[in-house]
């Protein structure tokens, strides 16, 4: 039987959902809990790879539950007796199989935290960048909309092994918010290429602190050959908030 | 040279502002940094003493400066950089002779935090009390409105050494707000006693899970010889946000 997994966690401790050491990685964390009391090799595949020190809050992945006496519903329950408590599995639904949790996603959603002040809040300091610079936020919010649409996002990414294949990405929300120190950006999108969310707070950043102008995005958009991205904010300051299907 | 220092920590790792094992409280680190650094004792006092495992973000302490080559406004970068990184001073100022944090402070503000779901979210699990059971909303607002005005809290705190004294407060604002399963109490007045914010939420949590009605509020501020509070919500939900003057 197949089901559909929510997955959360707090990344601090992970070298990512899946890590080049698996033991490390929160996928297998997940899978060894599983076949301990499942006593089934869940097959678990996963909406996104979150990078090293990334957090979720609404990860998805799709996983095969042999054992057809055990309630879907009661998995959350019995898998979170037994995962540590920086991961939890959020929700547990039965669905069709044919379902995909990386090829049906049709958007999803990230968090990034950024606390703009000389000093950093203790409280978030695993969740957010200290950005001690004063920040221009009215030109942060006119550069965030610059990367809402469809465009060609290849400057807005780490190479991974060198190869970028189709780097078209449309994202339908780049949004800023403010309370006193306190930042979030939303950035929804139909994909995101490898390290692409913090890649955008980045050049967002730069504008703000007047490193750099909308047009260095703007360039980045239009430029047959663009600069990559000058910088690629932290790992720790994103979550992965929300995968629709 | 008198300053009032802004000081903010994560109470996690703590045993309060002020332990009966020194070393173990907030203020005792900050003193040995300080000693360390200024070579003299700062003599600090402060607004509040927060519980163990209570957090802060803007407890007021006023402490002796006795090297006057020191610029005051230096002090934060200064002991920044020397406390561990759950403790900040986030702003210091020149203040006169007279000041004093606790006896000055006009109100105080707390937040707690709720996550009201099933599951625990790990982003969330060292500054937000998991209560998992479903709450009726506006039952907790309606509960919490009976809170604000001019009432004798006895009912409201755990007794410290047997002893209660003055038990009036005034309360200027007890409001609840949600977004999704993430509840925030802000509860502002012109004192606290020992515990007294937890019972506040504690009891408002009672209303929502229907264990209690509205009439055990109403009855603990009317009553001569009232019960005392039945729910002290947890330590680590609880900030001390800021302090008034």
């Amino acid at each position: 039987m197949k089901c559909k997994l929510t997955i959360a966690y707090e990344g601090t401790a992970y070298e990512g959902w899946r890590s080049q050491r698996p033991e490390r990685g929160v996928q297998h964390v997940i899978e060894q809990n599983w076949q301990k009391i499942f006593h089934a090799d869940p097959q678990i595949i996963s909406s996104s790879r979150t990078d090293s020190g990334v957090h979720a809050l609404g990860l998805v992945a799709h996983a095969v539950l042999s054992n057809k006496n055990i309630p879907v519903q009661k998995i959350p329950a019995i898998m979170n007796a037994e995962l540590p408590a920086d991961i939890r599995i959020i929700a547990a639904k039965k669905v069709s199989d044919t379902f995909h949790a990386r090829f049906d996603a049709v958007s999803k959603e990230y968090l990034y935290q950024v606390w703009n002040h000389p000093v950093m809040n203790p409280l978030l300091r695993l969740h957010a960048w200290h950005v001690p610079k004063k920040l221009d936020f009215d030109a942060m919010k006119s550069a965030a909309k610059l990367f809402e649409g469809t465009h060609d996002f290849r400057a807005f990414t780490a190479k991974r092994n060198g190869v970028l294949a189709d780097t078209q990405r449309t994202l339908t929300r780049c949004e800023i918010k403010r309370i006193g120190p306190h930042l979030t950006f939303r950035i929804e999108g139909n994909g995101f290429l490898y390290k692409m969310c913090r890649a955008i707070v980045g050049s967002i950043i730069r504008v703000g602190s007047g490193a750099a102008s909308e047009k260095e995005i703007y360039d980045a958009f239009t430029t047959e050959n663009p600069q990559q991205s000058r910088m690629i904010a932290p790992a720790h300051g994103l979550v992965l908030w929300k995968v629709r299907y």
